[in-house]
């Protein structure tokens, strides 16, 4: 009984906004991905902020035009800070990401997300794996890999979104985005992005980026996606290996034009 | 009443003497760029070493050449072993530069800063913004941008060079050196170094290895800034965006010639 | 009284063997190399994840296929995650690799070191200073350097070797691979890999990938040096300098072939 709508005509604008608007976007990311997230969310055209300390990062989350919050290395230190960020995000509007890396197979990441889980995320962003954990219905995955198909989770993501109020992204060959209503799949991408680290967690910087430059964040969250993977299509057109790909992803990610995003959308 | 000097005949001996004495610099950054900068280091010629736990930083901070304290991701015991690696760097006489990331806007890095110029830095790098809050005459930025121009920071810097009896380098499209008489404005770069995570960051390190070849720390610095941005003049004309000119600087620093460094040299 | 004894013949299964077999690597390595050691490790066929963070690394070491403890910069929590998942690998059998860096110099690694000892490492990796002081024989060098040369080590990593019933590895222009009776010496591998930070640091990742995948542990360390070391050749024919460098390594560990491996290989 879900309402399919494509998102049409919204991908252009959203994207030429994040350019002219560069939104200021507060990462508390894990110490594998952070160098290559703030990269990419220069490339897109936002500004990266990575504050993740206590006694820093709510203050911060409040004036950042969007925020990320990725479990992929919990310190104890990110924990608080993290908290402190979510509520500051929620009490001020601030648009933000979950990011649940690795969460069923890992004990302290999966309380957490579930603890972060209550103050309602924008978006949550994770494979089909990730996405059923968070959801309750699975024991997640070994780590990073998705061990689950989007489709596999499509039930999971529906449940999350709803009680969440969140709009929810599973990655995988294709991209399964809802708000608990509308579904959307979107088939944009390469392989190549899951051969370099943080091609996942990187989208999410880039998915809060995006929320903050528009209202209905089921279409911010596609039109991030897209422009995402349509980069990445692009970057491997001319790519060798995951060497080149990562170099030419941030070359195209920066050259993307409005139009070219529109072109290439697939989505359904 | 300041005194105004080009720094002629410096620079290339500079380069010359990092390439053949591989200065050990010791940083102390933030997690976002680590990676970028020891690649930076490596290529101009410097040693890097990255050393940022209590009980090791001051001991480090004692035999290296040079150090580096930046302040984007200030976690609690990085800051402990900023305490100790400033205060080990002051009492040895190594040359230490430090970055005020993001001052100003966020408090506990804030009052670190403080704290810190009262060991008197040998260099201090930072963007308009971040001068002026640490010269106590603004309210900062709102993180890593530059939202004043390096110009508008002159009198800070000058207050700054003189009371803390630094070397103070404001970064911009020309970047403003000065020690608090002399005044130098180096105008090589590019727009793309603000396009890379680090591009800031790394020159900070770079500022330490050269301040360790040299005893006029003015001319250090300038030789450091001027190196750095001749390399990324250099990269920029075979890059098609933020991508490949990152890979191409590394590579630029690597070749950069001491006679090249000083014909493309744009000071005044 | 050593036996020399050639390792042939098992260095394409085994590149064959981490393609298909895809050994799941627990790296708790240092903030500098962290991103670049995932690329690494993803390139090779190998699934990275950073897990370093006391109550999820000892369950975590009891699933992954391999476990690097690399100690560059080692923060508290993460020393407490090492011992937590050096114990948890022993225990459980996975294969762990211990990469000493820059022990004998610093104090708090130097101990931290001498007890992970203790728990029988498969495998160690170091230059011949951080080899010579874990064997207690030396007082270390001034950070990452080597300023000792492998052949240097040999009684150091022999001893080191029989005592610790770990295979050991110094690594130089030729490495020297011992577990205690044979002696391999692997002369494979290019100059600019020391351009690159964690150009050492990743290979201990590479080799717990491929001590997953055999038993013979001096066999799987001599595949992994020898197909990282062949990578890097095969990069360097087509690089400019470390930048292009750092990014054809990726794209050559991704593309290399067992039969490249073997019909490359340079070992004594």
């Amino acid at each position: 009984m879900t309402v399919r709508t494509p998102v049409s005509g919204a991908l252009a604008p959203l994207l030429e906004s994040v350019r002219t608007g560069s939104p200021l976007v507060h990462a508390i990311t894990n110490s594998v991905v952070t160098g290559f997230t703030a990269n990419v969310l220069l490339a897109i055209g936002a500004a990266p902020a990575m504050v993740d300390i206590p006694g820093e990062a709510g203050p911060f989350a409040r004036i950042a035009s969007g925020l990320l919050i990725n479990l992929g290395t919990p310190h104890d230190e990110q924990r608080t800070a993290m908290r402190e960020a979510a509520r500051a995000a929620s009490a001020a509007g601030t648009p933000w990401v979950l990011d649940p890396v690795a969460i069923g197979a890992l004990p302290i990441r999966t309380a957490l997300a579930a603890e972060l889980l209550e103050l309602r995320p924008t978006v949550i962003r994770g494979n089909a794996s990730e996405i059923i954990a968070l959801a309750g219905q699975g024991a997640g995955g070994r780590g990073v890999d998705a061990t689950d198909s989007p489709e596999s989770a499509l039930d999971a993501a529906l449940g999350l979104a709803r009680t969440a109020g969140s709009v929810v992204a599973v990655s995988g060959p294709t991209d399964v985005i809802t708000d608990g209503e509308r579904i959307v799949r979107a088939s944009n991408g390469h392989a190549l992005l899951t051969k370099v680290t943080g091609g996942g967690c990187a989208l999410g910087a880039v998915m809060a980026g995006f929320a903050a430059q528009g209202d209905d964040r089921l279409e911010t969250t596609v039109a991030a996606v897209t422009a995402y993977n349509v980069a990445a299509e692009i970057a491997a057109q001319q790519s060798y290996g995951p060497g080149t790909f990562a170099v030419n992803f941030l070359d195209a990610l920066a050259a993307l034009t409005p139009d070219e995003l529109d072109a290439r959308a697939a989505l359904a």
